[in-house]
This record gives structure tokens, C-alpha cells and sequence, in this order.
């Protein structure tokens, strides 16, 4: 089988790596001519270009370009297709790229391989990046059962862990586990800087330890990657932070009218409902 | 010197044995008999007692009992003191403690350690915990500049890095980096809760990964220990909860608006913000 990835940073350099190491023959296309020649330095695939047609020959394709460019991707690359060839691609948010892309080309499957790093680019790429993560797919009744298997045999060869649900699910879970936590670390790095004392700031910068680099962490990441979770799946980061702000407002009325009980009450049941997020 | 501790667990426990190895007798109060036994079977302390008699020949005193009982622990303690010796505690809050400290003892030095673990209680205790952890000591313009030096010298020992600075300077800065992270990541676990669809609660506990992990840590943490934090601490705990939720505002108006731009540029001074408060 010949693999085509569009897109060679981080998650399609990644794919690329693992992909040729199973055997598969992976050619891979780039919009930046030095990316493709990184490629092929490295031998991470059997040929790159700039060039879509590179892709002509091959039998599934992933498209791991940023959200915002993948419906212009799949639109340029239909010419160059056989009927047969699968497409998936690697997006955060699913419900508005499958109702784009569902029409365009039946043989498609939304997919969303759950394997970020601080890094990003080709030089970040690395093998066995999707060891052990969440990979979901996400069919639709449309989606043909012989392009989701084709996508779900290579997917499992990546030894991630393979989900399959609607992509409406997939977006409204992440929009909890993925997207608010994004607002709600970005908000208390902003929060701090409002402190107009720069003798109190300056003390807060060189005290902050564990704590806060771990609740600070995913508002310090890629803005544009962030502005991506809000745009492309609105509707859900605004209904979870709606109830996220019920329950800080809680909170914080529980520390107004000093009521302990009821915070330690809030606190407790924080305390037991983590462990079911956290599988590492 | 003598050193007294009163309070045998993480902190006071893991004081316990830098101190020994540094060649101090120490001498460790519990409430606990079993406690007690446990610090002499570790051999963590020379002498171990639930009596607070025992600190008479102490030339310095370490108070690491929670914050809610320090007061209290003093009050029974002076009968016992010479007028030389030196108290310093160990809570995670300043101003109030050193309020209602500094009237009852003259020679009293409020201190922070800033070196928690998820662990607590004796068996947590560990050898160089404050290694290149802040340690704060507040002074107060009524505080003997000798009593200042002794808990310094030997807080300069535990090799943590020292921090001067008033009360009010250290709980305004604290409730910044510490407090106001616990609220926001105790707010992001209990919202998850609040999905009603349970098919979305479970698949978003099994998509939930790194990011979700770090941002809710300090959130499913000691629920005692966060109410003592905001109750102590309340004001500027209140204050710090106030600007985050004018910046949380912010950064939802961007995404009801639609104002991508913007939230990109607020996305953009967080991640530039971040790495100053950064150091491991």
C-alpha cells in the first residue's frame, strides 16, 4: 500500500516515520520545498514534493495541513485521485471538517490523532509518537466500511488506542478535556500579569514553582493553535466555558461568605472525580 | 543548637532530617504517640514526645502544624520557652499568622517553605525537600535582627533558596502563583462533571491526556489544604479570583465575537508571560 501524507510537521512527519518503518511506501507533499528536502534527508519518506499529483498513486492519504487549510487541500487534490483512494485527516475539532469534506469525497474519515508536543515542525517529528495515545475516528453513516477499516488497520500498527464515535461527540468531549483547559490556563497567566505592584509581580515570577507551570502549561502553547479549538468548535469551548464559570462563580462565593464546609465539600469532590481523567 | 519541631510530617518531618544530618540534636513533638515512634524508629530525631515540655532546652522552633492550629500550638508552647528562643513556622500564609504571633512571642520569624509533595504525613517525609525550593522568611519591623539570622543560617543549610520580604508582599504574590491556580483547576474538574450526556463524560475521561492532566493537578489536590489557603488568605485570594475572571470574560467575549485576532493576541502575551515565571 502506498501512503501519501500532506503536510510534514510534527504529526505527518511522525506518521511518516512510523509508516515507512512498517513497510509502507510514503510519499509526502509539503507547501515549503526545504521541509521536502528535509524529508528526504532524514529518509523519512520514499519521495516529497510541493507538487499534490506526487500523490496520484497513493491508496490513503492523510492530511495533516493546519484545520483552517484542509478543506482548500482536499479541493486541489480531488483532480489527482482514483475513485478508491481513502482520505483521512489528523484535525482537533471534527464535526465542521467531516460536513465539508463528506461531500467532496466519499471514501473519507475523520480523524484525530490525540499526540501533541511542546515542539512543533519537521524537526519535531519523532517515532512511535502515537505509542499508547488516543487516535479517534470519527464516521459518519455515509462513510464506506472499507475506507474506515483501511484507516483503522494503520492506524492500530501506530499501537495507538483507537476510538470511533460521531464527530459531534468527539467535539464535545474534547471542548472539555482538550479546549477548556486552554481558556482557563490562558486566563490565569493573563490574570497575573494584571498585578499592578511590579515589586508583588516580580516576587509572584520567582515564587511560582510546580504548581503553577503545570496549570500555566497549555495557556503558554501555540496562540495559533488555540485560536484553531475556539474557531473550529465554537459552539462546544463556549457551552463548556459557560459551566465553568457557574462553578468558578461557586467557588468563589463560597470564599465570600466564608463558607468552608461547602468549599472543602467542592474541593473533595474534585479531588474524586480526577482520577477518571488520568490513565498515565 | 537544639532544634524543636513541632508537627511531624512532610515539612516537619523532612526538617527533621536535613537537620539531623547537619549536626543539630533535634527534638520533635507530635500529638500522635505513634507518630512519635515512627520519627525515633527513622531515627529522624533525637528525642520525640506528644509533650510540648519537651522543646524547653530548643533554641529554635520550627511550628509546621496546619496553619488553622499554630496559634493555639504557641499559646500552650510559651509556658515552656526561654526568652532567647526563636519561633518560626512553616504556613503557607503570612500576614495573619504573623499578626497574631508577633504580640505573643518577640523573638517569632514567619517562614514559607515552598516544597509541598502530593504526599503528606511522616511516612512523605525526605531528605533535601528544600533544595533549590523558595523559602520565604517575613520579617516585620518589630522582628530582633538576630532571631531574623538564626532562621536564615539555618534555613541557608536546607540549601533553599532565601526570600525576604513583609507578610502582606507574600500572600498578595502567593495568592497569584499558588491559591488562585488551585480555584481555576478545581473549577475545570468540577465543569467536566457537569456533562450530562454521559456517553460525553465517559469519552472525555478516556480522550483526556496531558493537557488536562496538568491543568486539573493542583485542583484534585488536599481538599483541606485549599480551604485553609483561601480561608486564611481570603482577601487576596478574592482580589486574584476577580481579575481572572475579568480576563476568563475577555477571552470568551473574543470567541462569542468571533474576534480571532485578538484572541490571538491575548493567546500570544501568555505565551510570552509564561516563561518569566518559569525556572525548573
Amino acid at each position: 500500500m502506498i501512503i501519501g501524507i500532506i503536510g510534514l510537521g510534527l504529526i505527518g512527519g511522525s506518521l511518516a516515520i512510523d509508516l515507512r518503518s512498517q513497510g509502507y511506501s510514503v510519499l509526502g507533499v509539503s507547501r515549503r520545498m526545504q521541509t521536502c528536502e528535509t524529508a528526504l534527508r532524514l529518509g523519512i519518506v520514499n519521495d516529497a514534493s510541493t507538487e499534490l499529483r506526487l500523490l496520484a498513486p497513493a491508496n490513503l492519504i492523510f492530511i495533516c495541513t493546519p484545520i483552517s487549510d484542509i478543506q482548500a487541500t482536499v479541493i486541489q487534490l480531488l483532480p489527482h485521485l482514483a475513485p478508491t483512494t481513502v482520505l483521512t485527516d489528523v484535525g482537533s475539532v471534527k464535526t465542521s471538517i467531516v460536513k465539508a469534506l463528506d461531500p467532496l469525497w466519499p471514501n473519507f474519515v475523520g480523524g484525530h490523532p490525540m499526540a501533541g508536543t511542546a515542539e512543533s515542525g519537521i524537526e519535531a517529528a519523532q517515532a512511535d509518537l502515537f505509542v499508547n495515545r488516543a487516535y479517534v475516528l470519527t464516521p459518519t453513516a455515509k462513510t464506506p466500511p472499507t475506507a474506515l477499516e483501511t484507516v483503522a488497520h494503520v492506524v492500530r500498527l501506530l499501537r495507538a488506542k483507537v476510538f470511533f464515535c460521531r464527530p459531534e461527540e468527539h467535539d464535545r468531549a474534547v471542548a472539555w478535556i482538550s479546549h477548556l483547559p486552554v481558556v482557563v490556563s490562558a486566563g490565569l497567566i493573563a490574570a497575573c500579569q494584571h498585578e499592578a505592584d511590579p515589586t508583588i509581580l516580580e516576587l509572584a515570577q520567582q515564587l511560582a514553582s510546580s504548581g503553577f507551570r503545570d496549570t500555566s502549561r497549555v495557556g503558554g502553547g501555540n496562540p495559533q493553535l488555540g485560536v484553531m479549538m475556539a474557531r473550529f468548535n465554537r459552539e462546544d469551548v463556549l457551552r463548556s466555558l459557560a459551566a465553568y464559570r457557574q462553578h468558578l462563580d461557586q467557588l468563589t462565593t463560597c470564599i465570600e461568605q466564608e463558607n468552608w464546609a461547602t468549599l472543602e465539600d467542592h474541593l473533595r469532590q474534585t479531588q474524586q472525580a480526577r482520577p477518571k481523567f488520568i490513565h498515565e
